[in-house]
């Protein structure tokens, strides 16, 4: 009974937790991560209750100075957290209490752990939407400096890793710098969408207390309150959109380590990794493998997991506040942690990367590459696309045949497949020919791309 | 030979494409669903290609002439699709060249079907924002007509599905008007982010033909074009951020629906769903199921099914196109007409359903759901809040051994608790004087649900 | 150049590992798990070296001697693992070296960290099956004994969560017996898959060195030897075998949960969970919250998630070892963790569960629940069942409208349905007389689950 | 009214169903795919009654006759399903009762469709398990006339997809035989499992009628029956490991899938994949493309979807049977379409595919990828291994430097890394030499691989 009461909640229990639950239901070995945002909502409710008159201005000044000493403690290590407090919330209104006496026991005046921690949970992600697009900035700036570095530079470009059309490696690179830009919009909707606050939702009903939701949200710096009480405790949307948006970060993520990887082989032999990015083989000496990439590659199915472990959390819960709602944290934790320190290796990995541009240039040249713009060619002289088509396809298979290029056909060879044919064909044959003639926005010719970095440029403030 | 030629790429082919190899990789069968777009998109294109002088004007009204007879052609259900001319782009295609010759041939220019199919998808995908924006809304109505139709109807809110505070039935039913207006939000957002135009950047290089995207992308209504070649055509965030938002509207209607489920077990018996809403049981003749809410909680796992098969889809896919992306639609089909069905007939089956009011009131009398009031009231007469919370705690452990509430306790008694407690009390210890001392924005007081009530109304376009 | 020459395969690398790459690849502060299968299979490989003469008697009796001293470090826990070192196998390895010197320098001949750490995850999954299995063995002991001591006792069956027919609640918990002994199947298999060694398959290619491949594997206790060396050392087809099946395992904890959680409500109050086993609100004190099932439920999505992310790890790798399978520990043993805890602890929390049986018993006689056995007793009265149906359900119609059983019309108003109702009807038209007479094997008549029981206690060695 | 009465439980209904309920809620126009099994089980089901006394011998005569009838039109398909009717079960009940009168009414007797979906379901997926063993042994036949074949063909073996040590050709091709090889024991498991009669089950609580519910297994083929009704008719676990097996055959596919596009890029060109496997571009005449793997690969998305879709659909249902089940059906026959598909045209193009061997045995030649031979060469001249693995180290950097190969240095430069190293040293350095050395089980010695082949040639009945 004693202990029992010793719980918050103790006062109409008859036995005492027991020690298996103690441990099963705890989350303060996690969510101790929040210590920062809860103290700091909670003196932003100190700060209202006084304004109120539910508290002293004493009270609130005891209750502040008690909270930032407990800051104080956390951050240097040396608060004890107790697993039968259950969480960081109640391990430090505890400790408050035990520091500053009634004045302390005052501060959930008009609050319950279920708008607490949707508050906490809000201000943490918060804070991550900000940090993930700095993160998305020194990507983007990796990219673009690769970019800009590599400019003029000619590699195949591929669709079902067929070598399939000549383009600028930077032109490649920035196609990276556009999905990791649509990052950054998809966390600054989520960032708008969660920046209200919930706290006054109390247990999820609202308090009959004459709080001041607003004056909390304000100093707080939410743009607003939450609309509805019962909503609030038992909403986790912020969350799971939140890690919508970093699955498709870890998505594009892959995407580049698979090229990595794919690059790094000695078959394509297109960059160099610097050897501190890489590891060896505990049985190979020759090995030099590329793990970054691989690593993060694999760390996909966590980021995917962890979603899915979300939405399914929140199948069917009926309103409000379900205990299953705890289960959110340590998912959103890893998520967070995972696709952070993912973005950041790989940035540092791209800021050291090495083109090896003589094999790009090399394997553009080979494969029948300038095909199309064999076909574009005929168009412009007025032969139906379709046809074109078809007559570059024969090309193309002579070229097999004899293991050629288009450019290696004389003209009257050319001539041979259509009259439309002439001498100024042999321009549009080479990959710097193909590149050049592609101007329309967002191709890969050398006037667009350059605009492109130039605008990446002024965005991330770089200056070349 | 002759069959291979017959493909749109037959030309350095030298086998005709087997049988069970045609049938494997055909998506007409499904992707003919997207012909409106496709032929939109096409008109858009011959005339630009026409504005650009690469089809003569005569050409572009053979085109557009061809195009439109199709189009009336598949909707009157005459046109064939066939499935050795893999997808709904060449059907159409080769259609109209069988129709109208050499133009039709020219209609392919600067285009690649990789930039074809991100058009007609992304086009799709914005026409089904607007259509899910009117779902949500009439979703919306739904809700807010209920609402007002039961204001003033209390009933006992949970936590953890255990009676916790007296609420207005209207305050539940507007947290769910909240979870849709935010899923509004969310594809708005979506919308935004997928209103470009890819067309032009062809197979994945761009084109060396002139071609002017602005030209197409603000013909077909959208707010620009893509910035870059290369990610234009593997790109599929906007399905999957489309897909996202879907998931989230389902879990919405997974929690809806799990409590139309116990509000319509015996043991609730909160509210009764429409005979026509229901089915019945091949044995047991005095069933009466609620099949709809079921069935609706049960598609959750078809929808974040689905945004999973995208997420693993995408994973680790080099660039630009890979065939991996044919995958794409069948997925964004299904969760798009699974979700829009499940928001049709749910918000169908609200403005059909009656609340049992009365043994709503009943159940909010009952388990003490007024002693967060009674701690609060404690408070307000100066008792710190944790202190308030124990005492409360004990008079709780007394109504339960009386089987009694806190009403039913005399002021002797009460007192014996807390000196603080007079007679004032029992004014608040009822469900309506709880409820009615909750006016913290966003509580369940009934001015604030009101309040709520008649800015949805205002939002919506409802005139009570 | 120092530092990466103290790297087990730094010889060809000219640079240091960089701090971020350390911190990013390093698996050692969680795999470390795994020491004492690590060196378990290192004393095994030693003595199998020795026993080919590629170490000597001398080296094995020092490998084997140090490998025990560095276990029993870990075990007191003054061992020191290094993040530098990278994982389990390379410090155990690196501590053996720098106590014995050349003879630990020799272990790992002939094996290689891929084909060491498939043997690790081997050894450890068969342990873990193992420790399932007598989880799930007592958990079935919990689910027994609670049918046995409410044996007789009768409750609603329900379908659609609405009351159906009477059954007895020994027969509904041992339908969850019967889902945990499928779990006990699934475990088995796995473990019959699982349970051969990949030691030799080195790299990938195997070794040129002598080695007996079924020494090392009998003992360890492997059935025998995997079949194929490039195989073995990519294959995480066991561990994602072994998660499905943990997957199925807290789905059957999740249905569990959701009837405990349902039938805690106030709106059933089937149950009470000891006071020890709940948790109570920070805010409202009369709060009494079934915490445990709430989070197993919730931990589902966890364990989705898990499985999700094994998945997806392996969607596409190439043959054979590749750097993403590190990521599969984490997730194996956050699964392993999960489910073996709330196995515990709802198995616990079983063992000390009340179940109501008055109120169970009043639900049953409630609702016309007896409408099937009215229809099969015109069955047997030679009515056809689909005419039966009909008629009952016009009895059922007639029940409603006066808020009555069946059991309470008259005989002359019964036989208005049907001739062939007579007086011997009203037996069958009680929960009791329902429950008895169904009598086919595996139904819910009394001597059925009689036997049912028996068969159970028997099986897991329960003297009731 | 009228039409109410017509449903199979129309009796206690006083509205009809609405429209788009009954559009929502339908499943015939998918579960149609189970006419056959249901038409068994119902047969099997009257023979039982008959032989109980339930219905007449003539009635039974009847009963199958009329099935009979209702079969051969449903294949001949002229048989009219009404979706009205709901699913399978009614539709094929009221045709009977329709042709046969009372006799077909009485069908039903003692039967829901609880148990009768559960029936259907499980002689659905026992067929499946028996053609997917046999589309399985198909795979493992393509592969082993591929290793065949080949046999002694040299490639690289991969690690990190960096060339790692010389392997068979045959051997890596017999790692997937491998992996489809357990894939048929988990289905062997599975099918198990699965192979009992949920039939007598009734709606959840078994019946009133004496029905012998062995005699109907036994007609069914199945081992036994379901131990308890209850759980019968919720259970899906056996589709659930059904598509957990599935999940695994896919990711098998989808590594072969990612092999053979890497090997059919330019960069590897490893194999020619026969002009009929694939298609080309519309815009890029000489393009080629993997499209089957890249399909399959693509398709893995869909699979692991279903399989959380299923897996959802089950988190925290209560017993028993709930209309959420209806949705396992789409996920089951999508995983099966997909997965066999993908199966049989893998085996397809397999069958087909041409290994470019000298590309192999080339790509085998660079690389130092005898570093392994030579560190073992040392071991067995007394180095110890990690000091053979340094020395090799620094063996391979030199070679780096020049660019050549071990083989390629002199054995006085090599006696300069140790002087361990003599002539013998190059009859080790070479592809050959170093797959001859290998001869531990399972590893890529020729005889280990011959053996290998040959065990499973005889396995599949294959006389090569």
């Amino acid at each position: 009974m004693a202990l029992a009461a010793a719980k918050p909640w103790g006062g109409r229990f008859s036995e005492q937790t027991a020690a298996s639950v103690e441990k099963f239901t705890e989350s303060v070995s996690y969510d101790q991560r929040l210590y920062a945002h809860d103290i700091a909502g909670s003196k932003a409710h100190a700060t209202m209750l006084a304004a109120q008159g539910i508290v002293s201005e004493a009270e609130r000044e005891a209750i502040i100075g008690g909270l930032d000493a407990i800051l104080a403690e956390i951050e240097a290590g040396t608060f004890l957290f107790r697993d039968e407090l259950e969480d960081v919330h109640m391990n430090i209104e505890r400790a408050l209490t035990e520091r500053i006496g009634a004045a302390g026991a005052k501060l959930h005046s008009g609050r319950s752990r279920n708008d607490q921690i949707a508050l906490d949970l809000r201000l943490y992600l918060r804070e991550q939407c900000d940090r993930f697009d700095e993160l998305l900035a020194a990507m983007g700036r990796a990219l673009v400096r690769r970019a800009r570095h590599y400019l003029g530079e000619i590699m195949p470009g591929y669709t079902h890793l067929q070598r399939a059309q000549p383009v600028l490696l930077s032109h490649h690179l920035m196609a990276y710098y556009e999905m990791f830009l649509r990052d950054r919009g998809r966390l600054a909707d989520c960032r708008k969408r969660l920046n209200v606050s919930p706290l006054g939702s109390a247990a999820m009903a609202g308090t009959s207390l004459p709080l001041d939701r607003e004056m909390v949200a304000a100093a707080l710096g939410f743009a607003g309150v939450t609309a509805n009480s019962m909503d609030s405790c038992g909403d986790r949307d912020f969350a799971i959109e939140f890690v919508s948006a970093c699955a498709q970060i870890h998505l594009h993520l892959s995407r580049l380590s698979e090229e990595l990887v794919l690059w790094s082989s000695q078959e394509f032999s297109f960059v160099s990794i610097a050897d501190r990015f890489c590891t060896g083989s505990s049985i190979m000496p020759q090995k030099k493998n590329p793990d970054i990439p691989e690593l993060i590659r694999g760390k996909t199915g966590r980021v995917l997991g962890g979603l899915m472990a979300l939405l399914t959390l929140m199948k069917g819960l009926p309103l409000t506040y379900n205990r299953d709602l705890q289960e959110d944290k340590e998912q959103v934790f890893d998520v967070v942690d995972t696709v952070s320190a993912s973005l950041a290796i790989m940035a540092e990995l791209l800021e050291n990367l090495s083109f090896n541009t003589e094999t790009l240039r090399a394997a553009a040249e080979r494969g029948c590459l300038v095909a199309t713009d064999l076909a574009e060619y005929l168009v412009e002289k007025g032969v139906p696309f379709r046809e074109a088509h078809g007559i570059v396809g024969r090309v193309v298979a002579r070229c097999l045949e004899r293991g050629c290029e288009p450019s290696d056909l004389s003209l009257a060879e050319l001539g041979g497949f259509s009259t439309a044919i002439g001498e100024d064909v042999y321009a549009r044959l080479t990959p710097t020919g193909s590149v050049n003639a592609r101007l329309a926005t967002g191709c890969t010719g050398l006037p667009r791309v350059t605009e492109a970095i130039e605008k990446a440029e002024q965005f991330l403030g770089i200056h070349p």
